[in-house]
């Protein structure tokens, strides 16, 4: 067990934090709410960049890039997607500094240099977009754009906690536009199946797809779709969101095109996006108190090789006896590291790759070289194995393979054995705060009951899931008639 | 000559900003200095950031992801770096709007939620980095840093044009850490020769390695190396730049390092970028009346088949005839798209590639069909040519290479017709005027002539060329003594 990460068991939420910080993944900043995301975790984050960008491209998106300030006036422009985010946004005010004219080396803000419209620092990208598409669009013919983007966002939180909430954060937005409301609701459904295909084969997250209720949907959307992740602590995680936007950011900005007959009518729309906060679900779905686990796919560094030796010469035999299979590795695409650092010894360095997640281990001493084996130590079971050192490769293509399944093997057992069907407001409350996880149970459909519920309990509705099962029954808090159960959870 | 499009002749400065526009490069968007990258545009930036990233790993590199805000406090910390960069710079003052109580639907800045401290949106992220580094820093095992940033910055800028100079752009910074001088300077050389690398051998644009003068150096460095390019309006155009930052920064946010021997010594830096701006390097270097010219190495689209049929049947029968071509250029990881769009004509397909400077375009009709053959046009020499569609592969992965060099040497050609050695203040300005271009000449090596120059003819040195010849001279403007002569321009 790791010295440096405070045990799950004993305080999760100092559990996450230890790990996040000592397994060079982020750290808080000079900025309040804002984090560095440091080598480790960017390298993970990269990856997950590559995986995604790729399935975005091979449903026929593109990338493009728009202003990371938005004009007060379009923020005004669509009242709802307005009054959503403008109590959580940095503002800009003015557009130069100025030496202090009494502290010498200080600087004071130039009050000569007050911006004439105030300029907000994008939230979320539908308004200075859909401006923008006014002027892309015209007729049928300029329709489907598919365009996304990947950028900085920042909304101003108040609690904050490293990749699952913070001021500043990655992401990607796709925003697109349809001459159809069929097609665009067939878009929105297209990413949010994208986004499960990701999360379930390359995270190794299960995740359950649906649509939130009018409560918790994004503002100025007229339906949310998502996904939402089950943690270890028995905590929900929203892990993307799809929406249909219909044709209010077409009205808002004023976005028509001209059919094949010529008639004009107003644009549909939708938006989906991922953030730095899937970071924060990967590493609550695997880790452990050693540190954190990484899936093979996204694992910047797959295989760690430590060599176990005594003096240079040591050093260089071994060297050169794994020579050869780090070629055989590397010609199978498997991302292979030999740490042969002299200014730390083997134990330290077994530590550091526990705790920094790689995937799969190989140590390798004189004594393995004069037997031809290796000892390979796998992650997320911490077993070892010895193993013939010629074709090695082979096994450890398929470990890297079978990691990646128990991963998800795993984590979907933990869903299931935390996921209960409850018929009673009694036993709702009971299993929240003794088993936790998802609970299945009636709803009367109405946003009062939702809310009274997440006043008492701090639960809330996390989804109607998608194909959802049609019963009859009552609402467990109102008692009134409800026609299928609703997925509630706690959530980060 | 494509209509869309102001010729250079007549304006060049109209002939850019067209270009930009309706080859689908960029847009001025509703924020004042701030571009908006469109599809074309980014495909083109996203393959930049691909090989660049691949040569900074390939250099020991790794990337991470600091705040885009800076505290004022930290901004103030570095003296010479505050101070070049505090009279343009966003500055955030508030982190909340409310809605106005006079005018229904209208925000308006909440006076009670001002910061305590003001935050800057970073116009360069040394403040932040070194802030970062000095909790990652305690001893030589630490050391090197060597990261990398892929990120947006903002810098006030007053009179912009899209990529040449935009308040917002992209960039990528490096900033790394050193325990000797030594060490940070090779660093410092390592990464302006991947920089030339880049710059010649994938943008095909020629670059001169140099210093910077005292006066042009980035605030806060000990010395800027540059890499500067000609244009094709005679221009220069700072390509990129690496700096040697001493211990300056160190310094300014009390980095220090124990050494082998426990002695203590503030750690070395070196930052170094390169910014959209190398997208307006590219588009000035080889594009033409007719449009963009795109060297293939950065292409989104190298190939582009564009079908003259009649009717459905016709263009199913020339899709089947190509599939297996389509299938071939794959395979040489050629990058190739069928234009099977019904809505448009040839003619109109045509010309949208040429603007859209699309290296290689394909035109294949029943006639082609019938003999065999293809007809291939080349972007960069608007030259045609017929050739048998058996093996047409071959030919085109030859012509791509071809098209590459071509780029290359005809702005080598450029740049040589248009540098000039002069040895008298009225050839330097007779030469500025009507040939333009690079002028060689002798300096007195002061910062007082380098600035009268520049005040009275606009150009200002670009850099002192590396390993530059040696020889007794005369300062053409001071007419003081001189040792070797240093590179003038007009630039962007």
């Amino acid at each position: 067990m790791s010295k440096v990460i405070t045990p799950r068991e004993q305080d999760y939420s100092k559990w996450y934090n230890d790990l996040v910080k000592e397994a060079d993944l982020a750290d808080h900043s000079a900025v309040k709410g804002c984090m560095v995301i440091k080598p480790g975790g960017y390298a993970i984050w990269e990856n997950m960049q590559k995986v995604l960008d790729r399935m975005f491209k091979e449903t026929g998106h593109v990338n493009a890039y728009f202003p990371i300030f938005i004009p007060k006036s379009l923020f005004e422009a669509e009242e709802k997607n307005a009054e959503g985010f403008a109590k959580e946004c940095a503002v800009v005010t003015h557009y130069r500094l100025k030496s202090s004219p009494t502290e010498k080396g200080k600087l004071i803000v130039d009050p000569d240099a007050k911006l004439e419209e105030e300029l907000i620092v994008r939230p979320t990208s539908e308004a200075i977009i859909w401006n923008t598409y006014k002027g892309w669009i015209q007729s049928y013919r300029d329709l489907p754009i598919l365009v996304n983007q990947w950028a900085n966002v920042v909304r101003w939180e108040m609690r904050t906690r490293l990749f699952l909430r913070t001021a500043e954060f990655l992401w990607q937005e796709g925003h697109t536009a349809h001459a159809t409301r069929e097609e665009a609701i067939e878009e929105t459904t297209k990413m949010l199946e994208v986004y499960a295909d990701f999360v379930e084969n390359y995270m190794a997250v299960p995740v359950t797809k649906g649509i939130k209720t009018a409560n918790e949907r994004f503002a100025g959307a007229d339906e949310t779709y998502c996904i939402e992740a089950l943690m270890q602590d028995g905590k929900a995680l929203q892990a993307g969101t799809s929406h249909f936007l219909g044709q209010n950011f077409a009205k808002a900005f004023d976005v028509k095109f001209a059919d094949k007959t010529g008639k004009l009518d107003y644009v549909w729309a939708t938006s989906w996006g991922v953030s730095t906060r899937l970071m924060g679900a990967l590493i609550m779905s695997h880790s452990d108190n050693n540190g954190l686990v990484v899936p093979p796919k996204l694992a910047a560094t797959q295989v760690v090789i430590v060599p176990i030796y005594k003096g240079e010469e040591g050093l260089k035999t071994i060297t050169e006896a794994v020579k050869p299979l780090i070629q055989r590795l590397r010609d199978k695409q498997i991302l292979v590291k030999l740490d042969d650092r002299d200014t730390q010894r083997p134990g330290f360095k077994f530590a550091e790759h526990e705790l920094k997640g790689v995937p799969v281990r190989i140590g390798i001493g004189e004594r393995d070289l004069a037997n031809g084996t290796i000892e390979v130590a796998r992650r997320d079971e911490l077993t070892k194995e010895v193993i013939a050192l010629a074709d090695a490769e082979t096994y450890i293509e398929q470990l890297l393979i079978a990691i990646q399944d128990n991963l998800l093997n795993r984590a979907r057992e933990r869903q299931k054995r935390l996921t209960t069907e409850v018929d009673t407001f009694e036993e709702f409350k009971k299993v929240l705060d003794e088993k936790t996880g998802f609970i299945y149970a009636h709803w009367d459909g109405t946003p009062e009951t939702e809310e009274k519920i997440k006043q008492e309990t701090k639960a809330t509705i996390r989804c109607i899931p998608l194909h959802n099962k049609q019963e009859a029954g009552v609402c467990v808090y109102s008692g009134k008639p409800s026609q299928q159960r609703v997925l509630f959870a706690r959530a980060y």
